[in-house]
């Protein structure tokens, strides 16, 4: 049963998981659809309806699972177990009702989403190679937040006195950081003197080579996989 | 014939594949200063008339390749034969006429672009590496997308009273998480609340982990390949 | 005793070092939020009395390894001697009394920051692999600055006329190719014409060679230093 | 003397070559300042006096390097025989005059940036690698420009009518694909409706993979000519 639930089942194939794996993504669509302002009435009673459909059959896998596991207890408290029942639980309490505070908590609906990519090769692969470059990431995150963090201190007291509203303080000079170091530039702050642009030239220097160290490392860590994975 | 037309034919060489291949671009250009407002009328009537001579030299080369083809049908049910007959049809269908409802149809033509890269060695090597990694970059864009939808979702429920008009609904954050993810940072929507930049600062972390993986994954991949190329 | 605060004695472990480090990490935050304007009466006294007892902590911290360094002179002129003691100065000369203007001397203590990746492989084998390329490194940063001086020129002349503001002199145009050139694109300063924004096309052609070329860089040397890294 | 000027003499070393180069870096700070608008009088002098010098400087240098190359006019009509004549060529002309109309011809003195890079060996091996794949990049050059051309056509059939100023047509709507295919999105043009948007995020998608290209190329090359430069 549960075999048939994976999609790893050797009759049903992965004709089932697929059907599930459809309805995670049009629950996904309908969350999205149900944020949307001046929504007609129609629309909002299709949502509820597909919302209890889904809701349903996500409570009768869930129900099938515990009953054909081995061990239904194990797989109560396994980590798949707790997304399987954190996805129904927000909705069963809720349905019929209409208790506006509670609605964020439909989001928890969408932790499905992860069971989307279990039993993908490719991401089995992905995910191991992120594995074992898990330190040299983890330092890379420490790096950027330090740097991050000494251009933040940087440019507050390069600025906060010719531009004290978009520089007033660190936290807020962290903003600007993040969006220089990391290319989005939104725009909404940006220095305006001549030292403030020098400064912002250096940042943007280390910031090159920043982004090209996590690129580097999944490069070189991906390629030496390769060799095994052609074998299988 | 068809080794003419094609450019791999031992006397005319590359000569008449890449006469077709300029008029291509030509025609191009040609397709783009049409569509340019306040044209003077003297251009329009070049443009008129460069067209029906591009569509002449393509029909006569469609005519030439179906008589020339051992198995004239297999041509043009082959892929490169319906994109050669899609790039004459509209033309072909409005030529002399004016109808400005079909206008966008002579975009068409422009399939023809494709061409350009046929029999290029460089282009069969990059098409052979993205090829074999087809399952990697389906899983990238699948993760990509899952990603802007939770950043969207979770923009959404801490943003949508404070600033009602950018986050109105998950499609429309839909657009500010497309726009930081990816690093264009239009300027148009970003958030302007501590909670919220706290949370584009997460956001754009995943970001620079997710934009390296491509970039990771085609570049092992070429490495791989070299070798071979290098044999040849 | 320096295998203490160093962690990497063995009764003791990283404990004591875990502190120290934990200890750097809070001073950050304190500074930051330090300089947040409008800040409570009794933050600010906490804020001082954290940094009497953080100032406390390292100048113990300072004395004891003195005292155990076997030659103390030379810990003292050491790298790691001179930050440890940079760090402290400031607030040690300042601790009670408010000199404004010495005040930005106080980020002096964020050298500490570098400590916080000392003794720490992954930062080791990644320092190994930029010294490795430091000449490459270099030779890009200094193409950087040509190009972006070459690119900042050529809009001068183009442009200098029609945006006069905007592009008043080479120096005034190195701001928008950095902005540029790093894809930052804060929006601040763009050029409006066909013949600039051709300009711009070109630009940025250029560019995505350059970015990728650390990148490709740090991939290629880190790759060649896994197998050294495996075998430890 | 031709070792003296290049740096390769065994007596006088790097030196001669060093202020050389020293001296170039000086031009190019100058040709920026000079462009600066409300100079002071002194500054004005103080740059035409700095300009007589080096051109004097350089011209010894051109003069040298023909009187003691073994083939003169093999050395005149060199590469860096025709560098070295069009940098002081214009100066030369123009000094003590001041031809408002010929003063961008100034910039040509830059061309000797280009020496700087001369003799280094990160630079002849970074070359060597962009050499290596000139054919991949000149693909990945047409490819780049076919998807910017294909996403203006998209967006200007999808947009010329809700938002006509911005995407007038086809050349027009190039400047917003340049724009977002580099991810610089400097903001100033940017759909705004549902429609555009989504095209938007397909035009992201396939840039994060084009810019992916060429970083794995470079990658890829250094990466297999390594072994070959350790062996030096």
């Amino acid at each position: 049963m549960t075999g048939i639930l994976d999609g790893i089942d050797a009759t049903y194939g992965r004709s089932v998981a697929f059907a599930l794996q459809a309805l995670i993504a049009i629950l996904a669509i309908a969350v999205a659809l149900d944020t949307l302002p001046n929504l007609p009435d129609w629309a909002k009673r299709t949502l509820v309806i597909e919302e209890a459909v889904i809701v349903t059959v996500f409570s009768v896998e869930y129900a099938l699972r515990i009953w054909s596991a081995p061990r239904p207890l194990r797989y109560v408290f396994s980590f798949w177990g707790m997304v399987d029942l954190i996805a129904i639980l927000p909705s069963l309490l809720m349905l019929g009702a209409d208790f506006r505070a509670l609605r964020s908590f439909r989001l928890l609906r969408l932790v499905r989403l992860f069971k989307l990519v279990r039993y993908n090769r490719a991401a089995e692969q992905l995910a191991g190679a992120l594995y074992a470059i898990r330190a040299e990431l983890t330092l890379f995150l420490f790096i950027s937040i330090v740097t991050i963090y000494i251009n933040s201190a940087g440019i507050y007291y390069l600025k906060h006195e010719t531009q004290p509203e978009a520089f007033a303080s660190i936290p807020h000079s962290f903003w600007w950081a993040v969006a220089t170091l990391t290319t989005v530039g939104y725009g909404d702050v940006f220095p305006v003197t001549a030292g403030g642009r020098i400064f912002t030239f250096f940042v943007l220097v280390v910031e090159l080579g920043i982004v090209a160290v996590p690129t580097g490392l999944i490069a070189s860590k991906l390629s030496e996989r390769e060799p095994s994975r052609d074998r299988e």
